[in-house]
């Protein structure tokens, strides 16, 4: 450890992403990313950008970016924040509205980062027990006094709330600030709580290109909410990193916005895959949560770390995290048909 | 301005960038960006990246960009930090080192973040006044009861410190950590802080591919320390944005790297061009500091506002600071010869 090391530094216990493993010899389960690649015009419009336009820094207002979101999702630009990713939006969401001591909310059982996060910025992490279901129960929601995460889908478990549960939170807390992250909400179903923000000024909506648009190499995230929210990200962003959304990133961003139907038609396939899966898995007499995002999570009669370790000595690499409540657990992301074939293969062989 | 801002986002005044005109009609030399565009290698690196490597996570450690910026600058990967810009390598500085209340120096004319970083992370900030020639006086950095910034060179000056005065204030504060910008070093002829971190476990050099690698618009920077400073700013990394540096960048930044002679033809050119500029509008009677980067800071008989004010209306676009030490001066970009051939004739029609 440095002797410089700061307090803050010393207070937190950083985020553990899953294993990128570079030689590529596992069918990779354990990310979450799409299966499917973005479309084609999304590496054409990387790869037309101008030779001389590499050299001058990217618009630091993200404008043509911002503006092809907010016409996609029929919000106005100043309701659109662009971040490196969600991780961005929900950083830059705990300098812009947190204070050090104040309370923030959260499931015991969901996203890791946000406890990193209230560490790292010196906040007072409470976090609520799901049910034994594994489903949140939004009265533990109404009248908090902090502010509130809630992943929907909640992650690991994938279960989703209905856009009436969020509202009924929001209506419950009319002086906190409600944040949603909606990494994986386009697997889902459910609407948007995007459709909210004219409604709720204590509302920020936090989505990704890394999941349903197939982006995660490229770092892109957004944030919506009411024009001043996004102005206070906004604030953050220009006391941090003024210049966070590169040439690549908004060109790639742009194009895929305008490939709707490329995406729906891999969320599309990803469901289907899933709920296949799912199917297929439950009759073999596994355990899996309702899911809504691309990814299962899934108990059988082996541990989470024995299943985790069978598999990835077989070639299937998943996701197991070492915490009392989801031990038990492996997260599976949803692969193509064929990756799922040999999961479920695989796993038969286990039993 | 949103009724849940935090008291930090209230507190801090954000930098504010050079414009990024749109509409492309200036000269622009407004922001320090490289008149010559990157090697044509760096493109065919980004354009080789694969469809399906956009839809999975770039590497969390980022390894291959730092093993090849470690082989480059004859130090370990574990010595090389990378950053989305040098801005993010700064902000993560302030998280991993600092605690509120901490104190901060810096020159009262600087790179205005180092304040803007102060602010927002609570810090106190002591500008140390620079001497009347605006230079730096080393003496009055010795023994300070803080951590120190210093941009070598410094900007918006342009003058630089050899690398002994640097190693000096090194020795005078053994316990305080010394960060050194050397952003434009490149341009300067003096050698980089670099062969100095093995010796020195107080000493964090930050570079940057914005300027003499031509790369402002796929955002990348480096952190150079001993070892264990390095892995404080890891820590934060993995506490606030682990999949900071994406595939775009890291595939730029090797091809940028393997690339040497290039970045050193286009170095050479921009101090050719700086020179001759220098020589000739002194000789029109124009005061211009010393500069070791890739701009000057001029002043002239006009005020630097008149100064901004008639180059902008007369086509180019140069960066005039309001702030009382600076604000005769206007700070000009070197661009390519015949970019500063107007500016020449342009300003001597002013005169």
């Amino acid at each position: 450890m440095s002797r410089f090391l700061s307090k803050s530094a010393l207070a937190v216990k950083p985020y553990t992403p899953g294993e990128q493993p570079r030689e590529r010899k596992y069918i990779k389960l354990n990310t979450n990313e799409n299966p499917y690649p973005p479309p084609p015009s999304v590496l054409a419009a990387v790869s037309g950008i101008r030779t001389g336009d590499y050299r001058l820094y990217p618009d630091p207002t993200s404008s043509d970016f911002r503006a092809a979101i907010a016409e996609k999702y029929s919000v106005e630009p100043e309701q659109v924040f662009a971040g490196c990713g969600s991780d961005e939006v929900l950083a830059f969401a705990f300098m812009a509205f947190f204070d050090r001591g104040d309370r923030v909310y959260f499931p015991d059982v969901t996203y890791g980062f946000y406890k990193v996060y209230a560490e790292l910025f010196g906040l007072m992490a409470i976090e609520i027990p799901l049910k034994s279901d594994y489903t949140v129960d939004i009265s533990d929601y109404f009248g908090l006094h902090g502010h509130i995460f809630i992943a929907n889908p909640n992650a690991p478990t994938g279960i989703c709330l209905p856009l009436c549960d969020i509202e009924r939170i929001l209506q419950e807390n009319p002086d906190r600030l409600v944040v949603v992250d909606e990494a994986y909400i386009d697997f889902s179903g459910e609407e948007s709580g995007v459709t909210l923000i004219d409604k709720y000024d204590n509302l920020l909506i936090v989505q990704t290109f890394s999941k349903s648009r197939s982006l995660a190499g490229i770092r892109l995230g957004m944030g919506f909410g009411n024009a001043k929210l996004i102005a206070a990200l906004e604030r953050i962003k220009f006391s941090f990193s003024p210049y966070n959304i590169d040439r690549t990133a908004s060109a790639a961003g742009i194009a895929s916005v305008k490939e709707e139907h490329y995406a729906l038609k891999t969320i599309d396939a990803v469901i289907k895959t899933r709920e296949r899966t799912v199917k297929t898995l439950r009759l073999k007499g596994y355990e899996i949560l309702p899911s809504g995002a691309n990814f299962i999570f899934l108990k059988g009669g082996a541990g989470g770390a024995e299943i985790f370790g069978y598999l990835k000595e077989n070639g299937v690499l998943v996701r197991h995290f070492d915490a009392p409540l989801i031990k038990d657990f492996v997260r599976i992301t949803i692969g193509t048909d064929e990756e799922m074939d040999v999961l479920i293969k695989t796993l038969e062989e286990l039993s």
